[in-house]
């Protein structure tokens, strides 16, 4: 089954569009691991790094039963060289041995060759001395178009070898992402560019559920655009960061998704993670797990009732 | 002494305007490494990051006194994960230890906040769970401006807060570059306007020679566009890949020398990294590093020698 098919299995068997994102800085983890870590390590990149990987691992024993997938921001990871790759490496298995699929949101970009080397590291094999090997990888990867069509190629070339997929950022969902997203060309604004060129490149790879291996990055904060861009690329998921803290709702991301539901993993952060520190149970920051598990779910009702409203959501659901 | 001045000092020492790229992979690492490095770790990818270690430092040996900075391509250290990410950080301490300046080609990117944790991870001081700590870190980072303007100034800020600079990409060397970079916005190509936004910015930040800390990244095949750029942005200074491999000669990377000889940093990796697979020596791989520096004088020469022509020649080279 391709990526993007096992994808919306799981996103069917789970009833839910959304992925998590795994970014957790450590000045927002709870103090009892932190505690134990600095025990452990004594305050060094190490122990932070610790205490990322098991802030991460506690959140996935909670809430690997109610979404399709997490997203690993890799600044957060890299931030702590060695140390924090050890971290998001065994993040990665955590959730993948939970039967969680994983996105390695890495905004990677370079050209030719150098994005091949690229590819195979965050999806592919791994190049030794004598041959090659494989460790457990994400199954999907944000990638930046900037550099041109020909630096996407060998992205999508080492997608086809190891059947995984990607996420190009199209539209992001900052504040100044129109002022040079919006440049024309062909009559059209760049991103709208993008998302043809994206569209056209994916219809050979197309899975039995209609979509392409090649998703794209649609803020939840323009919500126009994503509706024109949804049906300007029909083919294509939609990895859509911006719902809760960056400022977008349910209403807003709806234009995600497709007549049927489908074409859209709504991504939320921030508002998961760290819901302990404003749950009821704020001063027990030993159930943080929990609050982000009850925050999924607040997330999933409000999504899904906004799919009921709008009529597109799924019957199976 | 700003970043951007040490650079240009160290320039002007060596008489050198080339930055070498050490971007190695381990098939094109000379044999005896390897070995040596199996023997020791086995067939591993601790082995192969090892092997890519030991080469830089033979090559950084005797290529120091020649050139200004090294440029470390990201994507093939992070290939290696963990291992990979202390042969990089292995490489910046002793490029510096050498007295050379580091260039981080990285390309990275992403919005707001999360920006900020790159700019810190690359360039600035780690968080721990108790305060922050330094590592050594590279002298210059390269970003991709995609995302717009709001989210370059995160690292512009860490950048200001640590001494150091950035290399924007404004127009890279790839095939299909003008694909999107020179979508209209404003009435100019997007690559020119992005331009501009980088020269206003560094306005207020110059040093002095002239330069502000905000450089960019202007591939050496399109001279046309490099004087263009070189007279649209005359306080930012051009990191300029393309030339040997790629195809650009020293008369295409003239266009990006301002008229006093200075204002670009001409890039090779390959050409210099694996001169000792072309050389009269190449049954005699124990020399790469001699081959390397070689390679260098003759591309010195090549770029001086062009300089000269062109009347550009600063006096004390």
């Amino acid at each position: 089954m391709l990526v993007i098919d096992q994808l919306i299995a799981e996103i069917n068997r789970k009833s839910s569009p959304i992925v998590v994102g795994l970014d957790p800085e450590v000045e927002h983890i709870p103090a009892p691991i932190k505690d134990e870590m600095v025990r452990q390590f004594g305050n060094t990149t190490r122990a932070a790094a610790e205490a990322i990987y098991h802030f991460n691992a506690a959140l996935l024993e909670e809430i690997h039963p109610l979404v399709p997938a997490v997203k690993l921001q890799m600044a957060c990871y890299e931030l702590y060289e060695a140390d924090g790759l050890s971290a998001f490496r065994r993040t990665v298995e955590r959730a993948k041995e939970l039967g969680l699929m994983v996105i390695d949101d890495s905004k990677r970009n370079d050209i030719g060759h150098t994005a091949s080397i690229y590819a195979r590291g965050h999806l592919g094999r791994t190049p030794l001395i004598d041959g090659t090997t494989e460790t457990v990888k994400p199954d999907f990867l944000t990638i930046n178009p900037y550099l041109g069509s020909d630096t996407i190629d060998p992205f999508v070339s080492v997608c086809q070898e190891h059947d995984k997929g990607l996420f190009i950022l199209v539209r992001t969902s900052n504040p100044s992402a129109g002022e040079y997203q919006e440049a024309i060309v062909d009559g059209l604004p760049l991103f709208h560019k993008i998302a043809l060129d994206i569209e056209k490149r994916g219809s050979t790879l197309i899975g039995e559920n209609g979509f392409s291996p090649l998703g794209a990055v649609v803020g939840a904060t323009w919500p126009e655009e994503a509706a024109l861009l949804r049906s300007a690329m029909p083919s294509s998921y939609f990895l859509v960061p911006g719902y809760g803290a960056q400022g977008g709702t349910a209403e807003q991301v709806a234009n995600s998704f497709n007549e049927k539901g489908y074409g859209a993993l709504i991504n939320s952060s921030r508002g998961i993670m760290y819901a302990y520190r404003q749950s009821q149970s704020s001063n027990s920051p030993s159930d943080f797990a929990g609050d982000a598990a009850r925050a999924v779910q607040a997330m999933r009702d409000d999504l899904l009732h906004t799919l009921s409203q709008a009529g597109k959501l799924p019957a199976n659901w």
